[in-house]
């Protein structure tokens, strides 16, 4: 089998395959142009005579567990990322696959991490045939050096969730670490030492997999509460001493950012929603957990507290700052995709207005709306932007895959989307004639915000006309391309070969770019 | 079309349809042994490009959203019974529809009310081809007389959302009243004027149903939470003046038993249960929320107390006995289908050890095992028992269709079935040679509690053995069945014309039973 077939321009100028590891594709058409046709994935339907009456699924190991769920060469096995860089249990299953002699698997995470490192041996002696999900450290250089068997395959949290629900990925086991659960499988995040908040992420598998197991290192009784994941569709629970790291689940760390650079966007970013009208009483906002974004919060808690004004609610990844926020009664919910802190798993356990969110409520384009395409404004990073407000965030100008998409491109469908980035990284310009990957289509892009000036997407003319006489500096984003490169000069093109060794999808499944191998 | 083809005996040795309103069935085939084939419905893939950005789906009415959603004759129109005889959405659904000239609708309610008895007229002028879902009061006699369209479908709760599942019934439109949701469909059934609790049985109508509206007459900004029905499912919103009667909505007098022999059923049935080993430190029951039922819900409250046991898990229907149990830390959780009082919906909106369930959780036959076969006893009720043990619950002996199924079915497979019952109703006696309707196959009824003995199941040996020196008056079923027939007379069984008028479903889809027309 190839990796894939012959390339074809997609409707943003990009050339991309149409088909992906023996499986046809569809180019990207354009924002909500695509159409999707037929029916969701329809999941075998089981039987309670086959599973044990007395409700014990437990089984004596995950290699138990993964035999009798019949594991074999060629599976595809999912696993999610709440635990971070704490996770213990992903690479136990391919370490047992490799023992088993299993080959061509592929591993379908929610996003990976450099615990996760180890996986390269796996991917090279071909247990593992390939990855769809995000392709990390080492896992992005072994991938982008043009070493992984299969193409590699990057999709946002939304579009993960989209591909499971719509067939495109079939899941053949799911294992699902977790913190908490009951012997039939029931399960959390929120209590166990290896708390982690919310197991959103494990949605889409636990509902369409053939095959569910879920591995705890604290069972309780029937039935665990609250049932985040339902053993209704669970098929073997595993008990281990230990299943996480704690201190590498909860980052712990995250801190507002001391930079003078980044306090100046950070409150330049806050200053233009204020003026513009974004903030607004009952409106609505998803920062995130850089320290760039963890001050933009708190300049948004001081404007609302300010004025008497509540946020609706903010959409996590949550921490300390977002817990005080709701706690503060600055907002009536956090909606959360995932907790970043203890603050934020304690909160979600203890506050039913800390809400655990999945893709399929916050991000899946394929659902009858989501609601990221009503959050009042959103802050992401990008690693590049080009002069057509085109983003990128999975590879770094090298062209080295660095990143996942996480939930990135589903949050630009919100009513304002902010990226405030440096002007230059180690000198070198982040904004650019074109991205070296597309990630994000330009329209969707609004606003830039750099340490030197900010720029408004043209097709914003309601925004430009807010902003027309306010005191931030408002600049074209071709000025700053051009003060940037006053400063470091034009930088150069990473060099590529012409082999394609990974894909960016769109949100509705579609194919948005190709990430080449790199020549050093 | 006709109602059904010839008739074959099921190995429960009665006679069924294996054609219903046009579409193949398969006749029962004993307990845990049919197998389930193929794979789940699939519902059609939505795209969030078709849903407004701002989240709004309020559609200016209910005929306005029927309408946009493509009502059409012979479609499939769904509603849930959270509302119970408050209901005033269902009704205006077909009054709709009639007025529009629309025919030949399937009625697929979780359940009917005496408030639905105006039904009739449409099922007369062929608004309403038939029913799937209870038929009772007016709308059983209706259909025991012979007069629908259509061949009614009995199934339980959990039967429906297999039925669903499984692609058996296809919902086009599903019409879920609401007590409160937001614009984007996001719904819950804790607050508001028509508050009933949750929401649970109308979570397969949301998952599977083509087209999805909410009716409310509470509706908040998003996020409307706890968001029991996700709006991703939803395709349009109506806001009305009043959805419900409060008051009828919640039964409010459900009180205990003061009748002593009802008192004596409750006191030998717990006696039962405690001698039995059943109730223990960690325990679960069932029992409802009839006078008998409360009062054993307040005998295994006192046994627990005075022993210093909790039970795990108390499965509602709730109501302020069991909330009492709950806030009295007599067990950890409630699991509740639904609330029967205001006591109930105030403990599940403000506690979150008072878990709204639906019949996926705890009924589905076709998921990865359910909750109902590990809760340690449920107590149900029954129109009659037959000598094997066998019980009806949806026909009286007069032979006419009284009541619906609910989750009677699918409590059947607990580790203690107990049916109290009074031997004789106006003199007739509950015990017979054979039941009118089999709804229930002997073997997963354990116990039957009489004012005149206790009758345990022959295929029970180890409570038969637990109870050999028991001073409960420990009998068969025969000497009971005897006693009454003693005082009573032999019943005479109802006529019946050889027209089948509806079936009852078993809860993995298969025909339990027909219901046949009444002659008077």
């Amino acid at each position: 089998m190839n990796k894939y077939d012959k390339l074809v321009k997609n409707a943003a100028g990009r050339m991309v395959p149409t088909v992906i590891n023996g499986k046809p594709a569809i180019p990207y058409m354009g924002v909500g142009k695509y159409r999707p046709v037929g029916r969701k994935a329809a999941p075998f339907i089981a039987t309670t005579a086959d599973y044990p009456a007395d409700g014990n699924k437990v089984a004596e190991s995950l290699k138990d567990a993964l035999i009798k769920c019949g594991l074999k060469d060629g599976m595809t096995i999912s696993t999610h990322h709440h635990f971070r860089n704490g996770d213990l249990v992903a690479n136990q299953i391919f370490d047992i696959a490799h023992d088993m002699g299993i080959k061509d698997l592929m591993w379908f995470p929610s996003a990976s991490f450099p615990c996760h490192e180890s996986m390269t041996k796996y991917l090279e002696d071909g247990t593992i045939h390939h990855i769809e999900g995000s392709m990390n450290g080492a896992l992005g250089r072994f991938t982008s050096e043009g070493k992984m068997k299969g193409l590699g395959v990057l999709r946002s949290h939304g579009g993960r969730y989209q591909s499971v629900q719509d067939g495109e990925v079939h899941i053949d086991i799911a294992v699902i670490a977790a913190p908490t659960a009951d012997p039939f499988g029931n399960c959390n995040g929120v209590n166990g030492t290896a708390a982690c908040g919310l197991l959103g992420f494990a949605l889409a598998d636990s509902q369409y997999a053939d095959r569910v197991i879920i591995v705890t290192d604290h069972l309780v009784p029937f039935p665990c509460i609250p049932w985040q994941i339902h053993g209704n569709y669970v098929d073997y629970v595993v008990v281990q001493d230990k299943i996480g790291i704690p201190e590498k689940i909860i980052s712990g760390t995250t801190e507002i950012t001391k930079s003078p650079d980044r306090l100046l966007l950070a409150e330049w970013t806050a200053q233009f929603c204020d003026e513009a009208g974004i903030i607004h009483d009952g409106f609505s906002f998803q920062a995130g957990a850089g320290g760039t974004a963890l001050s933009i919060g708190i300049f948004f808690a001081d404007i609302l507290k300010k004025r008497g004004w509540k946020a609706r609610f903010a959409r996590g990844g949550s921490n300390k700052y977002l817990v005080n926020m709701l706690e503060e009664g600055l907002t009536d919910y956090i909606l959360d995709g995932q907790t970043f802190d203890l603050e934020g798993v304690r909160s979600m356990r203890e506050n039913p207005n800390h809400v655990n969110t999945s893709p399929f409520t916050s991000y899946n384009y394929h659902g009858k709306g989501n609601f990221a395409t009503f959050v009042d404004t959103v802050i992401l990073g990008a690693t590049e932007v080009d002069v057509n407000f085109n983003a990128n965030v999975v590879t770094h100008s090298d062209g080295y895959l660095l990143h996942g998409i996480g939930g990135w491109q589903n949050c630009l469908f919100s009513r304002c989307t902010i990226l405030p980035i440096p002007l230059f990284r180690d000198r070198i310009p982040v904004i650019r004639d074109e991205v070296t990957t597309l990630c994000g289509p330009g329209e969707l892009v609004d606003v830039i915000v750099t340490e030197r000036g900010i720029a408004i997407n043209p097709l914003r003319t309601d925004l430009i006309e807010k902003m027309k006489n306010s005191s931030l500096p408002i600049k074209t984003i071709a000025e700053l391309k051009s003060e940037a490169e006053a400063i470091c000069g034009v930088p150069e093109k990473p060099r590529f070969s012409d082999e394609v060794v990974a894909v960016v999808k769109w949100v509705d499944g579609t194919v948005l770019d190709s990430v080449y191998r790199v020549i050093n």
